[in-house]
């Protein structure tokens, strides 16, 4: 038996319930709709533009391009930011101190955490969140102190925007100790598509300045914005000191699967960023570090930007109108590519069967599992999201991802059709 | 002040020694004879074979192979993986427990010192190490113990083998408390180019089994070998159920920007290394997951094993002449690509000018400073993988990587004659 215990894994990977990614994926393949319509992870449905492909391309046949890249990145890549992001700062950007390159955000994020976070510190983010702030934050022993985004009230009976989301400043100041080292912020919003707005950000960084806390303000969806967009390392020089801005190359350039993504803040900040991933995955992948260059400094010239953001919101309101003809609820989203419905009005039937996974779950992993198996459509369910204390404000939503082929978005819009049936009038 | 204090980094990484790596690159910067022939770093000096390139190409046109893989790897990968091992192995491989992909074998280890260690928990490792398990080690709070290979006793006079460099089996007993949780063996061996002999890794592996201790087996340099190679996870039923064995497409495919890794080991250990892998980087790059594929599934068609180790065989004879004419012992390799040389005879003027980030280093350190400056060829001074403590047994030798084009080799033998001048006879 004692040689049995030294086999155990740390506490920091065992026993979690089952994530919403396998739950979605055993509804998937026990449902009678096949193929699945799967509007649950966030990829995209089609490719990287083609100059980026090509410049994939190409850089496979360079030597260089194939072997370990300096471990804060290629110089190409980070002046390729630098240039791309200094006019959005309204200054010019350092890329050799200011910019570091990552495996991905989510590495990013967890080499900012690595950096930063001792045992007992701790980190404020808003609920919901990304789901993997919280792994991110525990793994270097940090506390996560959690401040809801309070719903609008009429979400359930009416349409609503993704603005109406808020912030009660007394709960966020409230929260903070003299233990509070960082705070993240995702603007525009994961799952809520909120884009928050210039006044909310200086109240946080102004908070933040008063206490010293740094800001991971996490905007991996940059470029997909349908109201005015502010970012948080703009707002001033104090604010712009203590905040680390989070991008990722996946989510601009359509390629989730790259796992090319970068920080910019200040060299103070970033040194530390750079020495946790060097620590953490040495360097990043070459290649596709190449072509992500190609993409920035090609992007204005193919209006990529402009064309990216249209199509989104193209395919965001073509998707939208079946709530309208369903007659349920949804928040619109101000950026980014998921949207919430409200799913109140929708009956499961009482004695609906749902396997052991999902049945002592909230309300809104029931409807994920009934969409999938009556209408075959996937969409994640938010309280995932949440902790359990606030579940009860996301669980008559789900979410949906658009960044799909139109044809899928049309054929999604089919199925869903067959909801009505269980929609109260 | 208390504001500053707020903004400061997490232990893990304050304040180290200059690493190595930047090191070679000032002195390269610095040196009058430009441009260096670097046999440095350990990346390849030429291209992944056709073949694989092609492979990679071609998966950068399919829209599933440039979004998120799943987190324990692509199917078709761990597939390939399975398919390839299996014979080594000696039995079927299971690729959807027995195989998990990770971003290099790097991130694959620290995912491994993730999924099992806890603060306090003791590894042990060989001097000289692979310096990236220092920090892999350390980060989930590993207390590293340490044992050393003893070097031929006449290194210094006559050229030795690899094999030469041995354990003391009552050291490394010794080393073992009731709080060892893992070992890591490393064959073929970096820096040493030792492959562990059978013997040798039974009596480490009849160490673990009587005290429950998880083996890592860092295998990279898996498919370059010059002597009879065995793998630790094929020992026995018992010692194969506490294995954990390492690879990676970079060294395998000569592509070690790539980031692509794997463990293999059984279920009840892969599970957690696996759960580490998702917190830490969610999931690996895809099109190049998919070329690696394509790579063990065409490599026998290509002979390209068997092609890859007569190559570096070839390049490590060849290079290796250089030795013989300036008379300098050294330790023949028996596997991997690089070669440790004995540098004692070298005489470096007594008043030479060292700055400040070498003065304070052992004399390889000096050694590489002054090869760099004076004949323009740069090698890694071993004590960067030694403790302070034993440090001493590494500081006459310097490591060449001979993984470059023959004309590189060429060129670096040409003006490693210059050294002529300084050595002893
Ligand atoms: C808010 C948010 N941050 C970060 C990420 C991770 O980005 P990456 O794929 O570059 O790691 C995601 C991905 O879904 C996200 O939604
Ligand atoms: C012994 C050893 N293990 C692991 C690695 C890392 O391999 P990867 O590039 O796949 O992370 C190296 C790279 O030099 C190595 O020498």
């Amino acid at each position: 038996m004692a040689a049995r215990a030294q086999l155990k894994p740390a506490a920091r990977v065992a026993g979690r319930r089952q994530d919403v990614w396998s739950i979605v994926n055993e509804a998937a393949a026990a449902s009678p709709k096949q193929p699945i319509v799967n509007m649950g992870q966030g990829f995209f449905g089609y490719n990287p533009p083609e100059f980026i492909i090509n410049a994939a391309k190409a850089a496979l046949d360079q030597v260089d391009c194939n072997q370990y890249s300096p471990t804060r990145g290629r110089p190409r890549l980070k002046k390729a930011i630098a240039d791309s992001y200094s006019p959005l700062w309204g200054r010019k950007l350092d890329p050799e101190t200011e910019v570091t390159i990552t495996t991905g955000a989510n590495e990013g994020m967890l080499s900012a955490f690595m950096g930063f976070i001792e045992e007992g510190d701790e980190v404020i983010i808003f609920e919901p969140f990304f789901d993997q702030y919280i792994s991110n934050i525990e793994m270097p022993g940090g506390k996560i102190v959690y401040v809801p985004l309070h719903p609008p009230p009429n979400g359930d009976k009416q349409g609503t925007s993704a603005a109406d989301w808020t912030i009660d400043f007394a709960e966020l100041e409230a929260a903070i100790t003299s233990k509070t080292k960082m705070i993240v912020i995702n603007t525009p919003h994961n799952p809520i598509g909120k884009v928050f707005s210039k006044d909310e950000l200086l109240k946080i960084g102004e908070l933040c300045v008063k206490n010293s806390i740094i800001i991971l303000s996490d905007e991996v969806y940059d470029r997909l914005y349908y109201v005015p967009f502010t970012r948080m390392a703009t707002l001033s020089p104090e604010i712009e000191r203590l905040t680390l801005t989070v991008g990722s190359a996946g989510k601009n350039f359509y390629a989730t699967g790259w796992r090319v993504g970068w920080l910019i803040g200040p060299p103070h900040l970033i040194q530390y960023v750079a020495a946790a991933h060097t620590r953490i995955c040495y360097s990043s992948v070459s290649p596709l570090q190449e072509a992500a260059a190609i993409g920035f400094e090609q992007a204005d010239q193919e209006n990529f930007w402009e064309g990216a953001k249209k199509e989104m919101k193209g395919k965001m309101d073509q998707f939208n109108t079946i709530w309208k003809e369903l007659d349920l609820p949804f928040s619109d989203p101000d950026g980014g590519y998921f949207v919430l419905v409200n799913m109140a009005k929708v009956k499961v039937p009482a004695d609906y069967p749902f396997p052991n996974q999902v049945k002592d779950r909230p309300r809104d992993f029931k409807l994920c599992w009934f969409l999938i198996q009556e209408v075959g459509v996937a969409a994640i369910p938010p309280t995932e999201f949440y902790t359990d204390q606030n579940a009860h404000i996301g669980e008559d939503w789900l979410r949906f991802a658009v960044c799909k082929e139109d044809e899928v978005l049309d054929r999604a819009k089919e199925r869903l059709r067959d909801l009505k049936k269980y929609i109260e009038s």
